[in-house]
């Protein structure tokens, strides 16, 4: 597949809250990728220090033709800066700019730009349109579906947000060639996770492709973007809030928001946490007997041959368990994990606490 | 009808998120008033400096029979708190005690309370479930009806919210007898206001009980504030996200808005600033040829009746312009207002500058 390939699109069907995540190269320029928006006069761009010097100027540009008026706002970058006082500055830019409640927000970045901006849209007004143009790989494959956005708090991650959908995602694999390699492993990191989780179909690809996804070869990270985004569609399709079946997504992301938090946030990126995270999760669901020896051993080479840490930062156990105990997922106090019942069926569950505790000693740096 | 009367109750149609009013004396204090909630652990109460004192101990002591644990919150009272640092006063609290996913809040005060309560649990990962107990006349029939929540910004109010909707509303009306008689007016204002945009049965009967209503009949209060909520019930209900009927009730908001904004938030209460725009905007009717002068004069009467100004204050003609071109009613720059048509049937629409200055100048003090 060529980079200028035929345009990838998957449709998330939410009723009358269903929009299009189109996939390809080049698309930010093309005019007729905004089409389906609707009218208004104004747009802002949200965008990052780093991201907006490579993009904001097309994008202004070719929004231009759409919009009479196009602000644009640079956030600092950084998981450090996804907090309230970063949010209120989208807010102090659309009151003094006069936006109104049908100006539509363009986020043009990551998953912290993504986060911070969908919020924004959700409560500026009580809700305006917004467009995500995620520029990293785990964006494109995370962040920009499901309609989760949040900031976060001093004592928790995503703890201040909204379930809010965009009207359009746009999948740019132009992007993707500006993103550092630690990022592009992050990306890996959530497109394997797919793989236990739901598909191990899929898995057996991503085994056999992933070094040409490490060298950033197009034909493989255009499928590896187009099924992660097709999974996490027909997983979120079927669960919006997050009852049920949804929170398999959250595979990893017990333990490495533990990581996350208690070595502070950037640190570590997202998705090297949640990396990391899977392998101890994997390693839970082994003791459980859902999987194999075997196949812990396989996940974790893959985890490590994608870039991504496969050893625990040194916080100590009982840090890991204070932090894992105000974690979202936790209901009166029990810490809740999303675990393999086999290779591609995970579920949510608590695990005994003697378990955890030797799992954390296994996988992390003393 | 005594003041133990019969439960009243309104249902909420909204799909899977209706909810009921309950309207009736003593009702906080029953614990079958609560049979409906969801199953959690944990409560929180959120109350402000003045009401707690008045209210919390008893609710705090029928929920303690339902939740395993029942925090109270008393944030600082007035409009001039609805903003961020207030509103996260309610998430570090959430996040030092451990409340999880499914812990309810309970809004115990009058519309500022239940905006912030209501946001915060919209907004607390990502969504919890909350109740609303206002103490208001104006809270009682308006803003625990509708789902909209916000906190106000330096550059205008209730710009930061979202629309979401309790589980339940208990309007208990033993709580109005502690209130200051400027406050009745302003309840007093909210529903006077659905006379003449929607039923003007009601507006006859609240004309022949205004004073009865002024002087807190109980069987006068529990009239005005059923019909009112069912009015409202009936306008939400038809288009909860305020696309196009529901601007109407919205009746004096533009002209009260830029009073408020104008004066600083605070110095005359919210259904003060709404009753005078309603005559403003009645006169701006008038202008327009929807009304005559006699309903005017029996308008601004039954308004100054009610105890609540009729006449703007001086903040000038210009001021009151670019005030109300920030409201979020505004488009592209036009201020909106909503107008009568005929008496009990009101429109969103744009008027004439001149007009609007007109009445400006006719309206306000100099």
């Amino acid at each position: 597949m060529p980079l200028n390939a035929t345009l990838e699109r998957v449709e998330i069907e939410l009723g009358d809250r269903s929009y299009p995540i189109l996939i390809g190269n080049g698309l930010m320029d093309d005019p007729e990728s905004y089409d389906a928006l609707p009218a208004a006069t104004s747009a802002m761009v949200v965008s990052n220090t780093t991201v907006s010097p490579l993009y904001a100027r097309q994008l202004c540009t070719v929004l231009r033709k759409r919009f009479r008026s196009v602000h644009l706002l640079e956030l600092p970058d950084g998981e450090a800066h996804k907090d309230w006082p970063t949010l209120n500055l989208i807010f102090d830019a659309l009151l003094s700019h006069g936006c109104d409640r049908k100006t539509v927000l363009f986020a043009l970045g990551g998953g912290v730009v993504g986060d911070m901006t969908g919020f924004a849209a959700a409560s500026y007004m009580r809700g305006v349109p917004f467009v995500q143009v995620p520029t990293t790989l785990l964006a494109q494959v995370d962040s920009s579906v499901g309609g989760k956005t949040a900031i976060n708090h001093p004592l928790g991650k995503n703890m201040i947000g909204a379930f809010y959908q965009p009207q359009l995602v746009l999948c740019d694999l132009g992007t993707l060639a500006t993103l550092p390699a630690r990022e592009l492993s992050a990306g890996l990191g959530e497109i394997i996770k797919y793989g236990p989780i739901y598909d191990m179909a899929f898995f057996d690809w991503i085994e056999a492709n992933v070094d040409a996804l490490v060298a950033r070869d197009p034909e493989a990270l255009a499928h590896a973007v187009k099924r992660s985004c097709e999974i996490k569609a027909e997983v979120v399709g079927q669960d919006e809030r997050e009852s049920g079946l949804r929170a398999i997504l959250n595979f990893g992301h017990t333990f490495g928001h533990a990581i996350e938090s208690g070595l502070g946030y950037g640190e570590w990126l997202h998705g090297e946490a949640v990396g990391c995270g899977m392998v101890m999760a994997t390693r839970l669901s082994q003791r459980l007997g859902g999987v194999d020896e075997a196949f812990v051993t396989r996940f974790t080479a893959l985890v490590e041959r994608a870039g991504l840490p496969v050893v625990g930062p040194a916080l100590g156990v009982e840090r890991y368990l204070e932090l894992m105990r105000i974690d979202k997922k936790s209901e009166g106090g029990e810490i809740r994990f999303v675990l393999l019942e086999r290779p591609g069926s995970a579920v949510m569950r608590a695990a005994p606490e003697a378990l955890v505790r030797e799992v954390l000693v296994e996988c992390c740096a003393v």
